[in-house]
């Protein structure tokens, strides 16, 4: 099987480590616009060969697009326009983007749409690029695969073995309880960590400072605040009314504690704490 | 060297373990009110004997209040007082809590004064009690004394030995700077968590959702969500002014957020994500 990877950075990088290595795909076609991260992609072994978006289409039976989700949006059409030229019948094209309702009514009608399938492997870190790549990334956690009856069988099956191979484990939803979703559990821990990380470094001068307490639980909580922008700048667009939603809710529970802090209500600030700790029984 | 541990949850019980294992202490005297965690302290082997707190200060050499924050303001000048009827003026008392202006005041004019170091040491967990505690909690962070030149240079050393034991790194602030950093730096952290925490379980009412969608960045953010009530809600109440001026800046930096993504701002998106990957200079 030849896969080919439009956008080698971390999601994209890291699949193609992992699928090549167990066997998977025989050949790795990688398409990447920035030359630097290309010749690093090349350097790394994350792709056999780097080719143009026209060459890896035509050679490949499994397209991945692994760029953010405003360039997705984009290519996702030309993809499968290019699949109908060709009477590539058994070719497959699949995103990986946090994002879902744009992509997949931006296809919906198109003659092709059953060769593409919508896929969100929750997997990452706060880096990204060739250099972020790592195999293993995946191992363990949920794919979720969005709108699949809109999907060929057999193309959903193919995506079923590639995400089987990198130990993910499948889910289905359709995309807008995805977005609805994604934005409740993922998206706003983005925004409460770039938030907090802007609140440390304006209210804390001394970066010293910041770097010897951070011990104290900050690090952890700041992580993804370190996330790319790129990426991160058309999710939130994408996903506005959704991401406003939840964000409208955390302020008013931030207000709830700013008040119970003020009033040095100790009753009410440990009610607020042991309505938090409820999510022990969830997160381990 | 005889320790006494008031408190043998984690932070005294991880102390416990690393000073005897690594030759600083003889004995561990541990006194804990709670019958159940001083049974299992006596299990898990954190203390040699569990007392009641006047044997445990007339048999120790050092005192470790390791008690939240309230229960420390209580014990500290109790502590003081009987060091001063003992005559024992060799004898040390320690606390690890993370406010400090409050403690400290309540102490200024005592007589043995100069017998207290305000210490507090930078590391922990989410997790709470003598079954939370743990060997190496503390290499490799850094551990605030305050006010040290209130304390005697012999306990001071006393104390600085202990904490090198532990792998710790001192540095030295007063309480009152050391209140305003940790509230920048340690204390939003927390109440950030616990918003978010309330938010996703407000917002998400199924839990196989929150579990599945949580690889993607959420279990960090909300780790600290985890947090004892009966260790935060004295901080908070204790560090109130800090802790309101820190959050007032931090919600507006949420509102900033929220117009851009309101209006689709994808610009001003950017500037805010860019302002915010600051961090990586000093976070790793």
């Amino acid at each position: 099987m030849k896969v080919g990877i439009v956008g080698l950075g971390l999601i994209g990088g890291s699949m193609a480590i992992d699928i090549k290595r167990r066997g998977f795909a025989d050949e790795i076609i990688g398409v990447e616009s920035d030359p630097v991260n290309a010749a690093a992609a090349v350097k790394i072994g994350l792709a056999d060969r780097v080719t143009g978006l026209q060459e890896c289409l035509e050679q490949s039976d499994i397209v991945v697009l692994s760029v953010p989700v405003g360039a997705a949006l984009k290519m996702l059409p030309e993809v499968l326009d290019a699949f109908s030229r060709m009477k590539a019948e058994d070719k497959v094209v699949i995103d990986v983007c946090s994002t879902k309702e744009h992509l997949t009514r931006a296809v919906k009608y198109h003659p092709c749409r059953s060769q593409y399938v919508a896929t969100h492997p929750m997997a990452g870190t706060e880096y990204s690029g060739p250099w972020a790549a790592m195999s293993g990334l995946f191992d363990g956690n949920v794919c979720i695969l969005c709108d699949s009856e809109e999907s060929s069988p057999k193309a959903v099956r193919k995506v079923e073995q590639l995400y089987d191979v990198l130990n993910m484990r499948a889910i289905y939803m359709n995309s807008s309880n995805h977005d609805v979703h994604t934005a409740y559990v993922s998206h706003i821990s983005h925004i409460t960590s770039f938030a907090l990380a802007q609140t440390v470094l304006d209210k804390e001068k001394d970066e010293k400072h910041i770097f010897d307490l951070a011990s104290g639980g900050f690090s952890s909580t700041v992580r993804l605040a370190k996330s790319s922008p790129d990426m991160w700048t058309p999710i939130l667009v994408q996903n506005r009314d959704n991401v406003l939603r939840v964000m409208d809710t955390y302020i008013e529970k931030m207000q709830s504690f700013r008040k119970a802090i003020e009033e040095s209500d100790e009753d009410a600030i440990r009610e607020l704490i042991e309505d938090a700790n409820r999510i022990r029984r969830i997160i381990r």
